[in-house]
């Protein structure tokens, strides 16, 4: 275990990843709008010409100051809030990223610059509600104009709808190339569940200026015809000089997109299934984002930009990782319908990182579980609750951690031993519009680390049209569900007793032997041969290409007892494959997507793999992973991992898609990093022997009876098998 | 939802899948012995030259009869037991395999045959306790010639030891050669945990002959050297004309392969974790071997010869699977030393369906788990129980199956909807000697079913040479974990919505478009390619070879409520390869882990992909899965799915490999085979969403409060994510 010094110096320094309180958040806000010449207005102002502050969050120390702290007990250094400001309010209109400090009493702000000195452009920016209000505004008066279209082809209008109203979803990336800001906007029955009403009406909206005004109808689609204009449309419409789309009655009582409960089974579902309870109280401490269990340690955070973060993760003291983090998510979507051919969506450029709504207790995570409320300071003039926006609990697997029966092959047993598998689990959730992703961190008892993350909510769906069956399933009478491609960008700064790391694969070749037994005989048997990957761009593994069987990462000067390099594996849980040919157009944004694997050396100045701008300019990112890998600066290694799955929608993705077989991620396992498992610190095993009266005796480290709520009976083990 | 005449014949129909009971082993058992012809006498007699019945076991009625019966209300086929015979006292020694009925008065015996009338060698057979009786006398004699070297090097003897003995284990297969049975055995420090303590010392011993007394030592290994006989070992270590080995003195307070808890973790263990309760008891019905969940049905049954099967899986009465069932387990190793060059176990010869041990309340299953008994009769004159053998549970996740929070963007919500992700499990374990598999079916509510067996127990480890550097890991002074690849191998015959099933492919296609609303501009999408594969050669799919993106299975006359054809997928959860070159020696008895998946033909005579025989003759075994793969009979479909890892032995597999990131298996997943989510079914969503009055009104249709042992407040959400 870690020294008490070492534990106290990672629970101090734990700090220095904590997100921003509402109070520096203030502060930050406060000190910016005073500097006049930024010229700093509020978001809730509508007018788009405006300079206001987009998103506040915390800057990260650099990895060499916050290391200085965590392990040397060094004074920690000032905090600083990363801000990007909108300047809307000027002939040029730009996006600036400042690094402003120190906290909690700012008096400085610096311009932060991406390399090469690339400016963030304006069209690139993620959309406000400002620019929302001003979408529904247009959105009014094309479907004032397409009234008679759309309540005749629908039976549902976007005004003065009562109970028959449409809504609409804004599609990204806003047009073809670097510069533009032009959105296809589908329009979908206002129900529980629009997401799946699309009603065969999409429109092209130019809304690049600033002056909305000035915003242009480029094409309208309707029942699979394109227009010039809305007024083409509805002109033609009424000369019935195209086919006329005419929407089964709408059925209030059809549950199709809700969650209602319909049909019955063969149990009851109407009393509550098992739960888990703590018979004792908590196994874990967490104290503000810093978190023991077990030998684990770490801080976290949840990023407003791009979500949750764990730092400085320890085992009995030893770091393993500085810092493993979700960097994206994107869905790229094939299909029919204008909207469908558009859509790739890239999540942090839809503000993932703050989407992270309130969890409900007993679904999305235990009753048991201890919550957390997160503040973000996004497109607002003041800090945001997200209520109970995070959960960490301890459960039970249902499964042992490891167990063994050895027998004696008599009917009886030499010993039983075993110990049940608990897991420490850190969760948040993004709601990316109709998507619910699941963001988890298992910690395993014994030094594994999992990510996970699980889908669920609504699917992404189109108008149907007959060749719309080539990419993905019919799953209501007008309804497809879209193929799409889900794939998951991770950072993971691995640092396996400290900064000096090396890497390298195993694969397994056959080897033929003269068998040394008998001579006149050939063993055929595998050899682990392994590879040291010293170069960047020979460390990054691309999709399509054999992937090694073990990618490990250890520690060239530190063994464990038996003097192996001291190193972990990172094991993937994936059915990811590339989503565009390479270099293609938007592709040129995901330059990560290219890797299941890509190990870089680390540098502060690649702090992500991606920005909230990719989504509405992926043609020229500000931010290129592919250049990372473009050298070989140092020895502190970082793996960038990218895991994902094909998801061809089909009927049971109605009304969400359901998380099993929809969970995705990788495993962090030690290899030779301990001496022996770490998990045999646990006084939770249980050992059995036959005693010398015959009679099983049980040998454990914990109260014999669980609790009246689990049982009351003392554990009992039989241990013999017997002839009856 | 089913039909309640439906219910009750697959209620009624499971008995015939129900294994036999210990009544009707003695009936079978009574009837052979009767049967004088036979010359039966008890397996307890220690002369090999005897015959006996070494297994017993429920055979299988012919498919089309069970589903008469299943599908019709026809009255059941008679049941039946699979007997193997083995007839050691005759000239030419053999085993033979008799169908034996009816139970439960059987009055006949009828000869099985294989494909092509091949015989099952004597030598072919599994060991049986009377042959490792004869094997621990042999060892007595060879210890006792080289006593003073093994005391000398290791501090352990094999006879008269008290407290520092020496113990066995046998490595497989028998020889080189189809009629061989010559062993490799490595001796063990008899301590807790013994396979992980080799002392450098295996010896080859020819044990074919029925006459104990004409076995022969054929080799000795010690310490890295080989020797003709003991004599020569004993000789040339007198002389010291060999490298002598000492390993360091025993120390009986290493606690190394043990389960006894040492060092400390920064969180208490010794209190109890987080347990399963059932607030308000069981939501599954069982009836003997006929379980009913959610909307679920299914018989089970535990095969002695290779465990666990699922018969006639329903849901809401459609069949789903006929059968889903483990086939065989098998682990291929690597090393320098003779025993680990030669380890190629093949678990089905190691009986590994009757060592299903019993299960612990609260390690191996959730104490809230109903536990079952089995029966087996194998090398035994009568049935032995295995108590609490088989576990059913039903689990949490401590995840949403689906959740949705539904934003107005603007602080508030539309609706948030959730539902808790609950799974019944049904579980048995196989302890192979020093491994422990753990075999999990889970249902999942919305119609998923996944199969998945974890690996824990003891690593097969071997004396540490220099060279084993290659092979593994160093995990103790003086042994080698071995590097091995396990593979499982399961029976899948899904009959989805009956036999008629058709089989295709999905795979994804670039393609390049005009774009229809910028003609100047080109899209670049993925396409849904779909390949249909009609013959079982087309359908087999190798390692090494791209996997499909999706494998499909659809009933061609069945549509769901959109017009697709009714279909399940088969997901892989697998980092399997092939463990030697296809057709080498050893290769020739496990042809089905060739293919991550072959798809057949149904053919009863086709009942399982390997024998008990394959491990002791590998070389000519009675049954070949490629045969499988030449015709193509009919349509009713048969999926073979091998999973698998390579498991690399590291020191954190000490004591024992630990189930985290050690689990392999496979989803059964509808695709378009309901017309919406099954789970709908369930009461047990929530729905909340802002009243009229601002607060959040509830929707719900379990009780309110759960109960006292997880929580006395009733489910409160708050929904608004407000500025503060
Ligand atoms: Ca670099
Ligand atoms: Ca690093
Ligand atoms: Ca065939
Ligand atoms: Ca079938
Ligand atoms: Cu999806
Ligand atoms: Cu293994």
């Amino acid at each position: 275990a870690g020294t008490s010094r070492q534990r106290e110096w990672a629970h101090h320094g734990s700090s220095m990843f904590a997100d921003l309180t509402p109070k520096e958040m203030m502060a930050v806000r406060d000190y910016l709008w005073s500097c006049k010449e930024l010229g700093l207005s509020s978001p809730r102002n509508k007018d788009l010409k405006k300079n206001n502050i987009l998103l506040m969050e915390l800057y990260l120390p650099r990895k060499h100051e916050a290391l200085r702290a965590l392990d040397r007990g060094h004074a920690k250094p000032p905090r600083q809030a990363r801000v990007v400001v909108q300047f809307g309010n000027q002939a040029q209109p730009n996006i600036t990223e400042y690094v402003v400090g120190p906290l909690p009493f700012p008096n400085s702000h610096q311009i932060m610059v991406f390399k090469g000195n690339r400016p963030i452009k304006f069209e690139s920016r993620p959309m406000s509600l400002a620019e929302y209000e001003h979408i529904q505004n247009i959105l009014e008066k094309i479907t004032q104009k397409a009234h008679k279209v759309l309540l005749e082809s629908t039976g549902f209008t976007f005004r003065n709808c009562t109970d028959r109203c449409l809504t609409f979803s804004d599609i990204a990336p806003r047009g073809l190339a670097s510069g533009e800001r032009r959105t296809w906007i589908m329009l979908q029955k206002f129900v529980e569940g629009y997401f799946i009403h699309p009603v065969g009406f999409e429109v092209l909206i130019n809304h690049r200026d600033l002056d909305p005004e000035k915003w242009t109808v480029e094409k309208v689609w309707y029942n699979g015809q394109y227009f010039d204009s809305v007024e083409e449309l509805v002109d033609r419409y009424d000369k019935d000089e195209l086919i006329k789309l005419k929407l089964p009655e709408h059925d209030e009582q059809d549950l199709f997109s809700t969650y209602i409960p319909r049909g019955h089974s063969n149990t009851p579902t109407n009393i509550h299934g098992p739960k888990l309870v703590e018979p004792q109280g908590h196994r874990y401490r967490i104290d503000g984002n810093f978190v023991e269990y077990s030998g684990w340690s770490f801080a976290y955070r949840v990023r407003s930009s791009a979500g949750l973060q764990i730092f400085d993760l320890r085992f009995n003291g030893e770091r393993i990782a500085y810092e493993i983090s979700l960097q994206e998510a994107i869905a790229f979507y094939s299909g029919h319908t204008p909207a469908a051919m558009q859509t790739k969506y890239i999540d942090a450029g839809w503000a993932m990182g703050t989407v992270d709504f309130e969890l409900a207790p007993g679904i999305d995570c235990p009753e048991i579980a201890t919550y957390v409320d997160l503040y973000h300071y996004y497109d607002t003039d003041k800090p945001v609750r997200y209520k109970n926006a995070l959960c960490i609990f301890e459960m039970t697997t249902g499964m042992p951690l490891r167990r063994h029966f050895n027998s004696n092959f008599n009917g009886s047993y030499n010993f039983y031993g075993g110990l049940e598998n608990h897991v420490l689990v850190i969760r948040t959730t993004s709601t990316v519009y109709n998507y619910d992703y699941i963001w988890d961190f298992y910690f395993y008892q014994n030094g594994v680390v999992e990510s996970r993350v699980s889908a669920t909510g609504y699917i992404h769906a189109t108008f149907f049209t007959p060749e719309g069956i080539h990419y993905g399933s019919k799953v209501y009478s007008y309804v497809l569900g879209n193929l799409h491609t889900h794939l998951i960008h991770y950072k993971v700064d691995l640092d396996i007793g400290g900064r000096e790391n090396s890497f390298e694969t195993m694969n397994l070749k056959y080897e033929n032997l003269t068998n040394p037994w008998s001579p006149s005989h050939i063993i055929q048997q595998s050899r682990l041969v392994r590879t040291q990957h010293t170069t960047e761009r020979n460390a990054a593994f691309r999709f399509g290409k054999k992937f090694p069987r073990y990618v490990h990462f250890y520690n060239p000067n530190q063994t464990n007892k038996w003097g192996h390099n001291k190193g972990y594996r990172i094991q993937f849980n994936s059915h990811a494959n590339s989503v565009l040919p390479r270099g293609w157009m938007e592709e040129k944004g995901i330059t990560w997507s290219r890797y299941p694997l890509a190990v870089t050396r680390h540098k502060d100045s690649e702090a992500t793999s991606t920005t909230i701008y990719t989504q509405n300019d992926p043609w020229e990112p500000v931010v290129s992973f592919e250049d990372f890998i473009r050298n070989n600066e140092n020895i502190d290694l970082v793996a960038w991992v990218t895991v994902g799955f094909l998801h061809v929608p089909h009927s049971e993705d109605i009304p969400n898609t359901a998380t099993p077989g929809n969970a995705v991620g990788f495993f962090l396992r030690p290899f030779n990093f301990f001496d022996e498992d770490p998990s045999l610190t646990s006084r939770s095993t249980v050992i059995v022997r036959p005693g010398e009266d015959g009679k099983p005796k049980v040998q454990r480290w914990t109260p014999e009876v669980i609790g009246h709520c689990v049982s009351d009976k003392p554990f009992f083990y039989n241990g013999t098998y017997s002839s009856i």
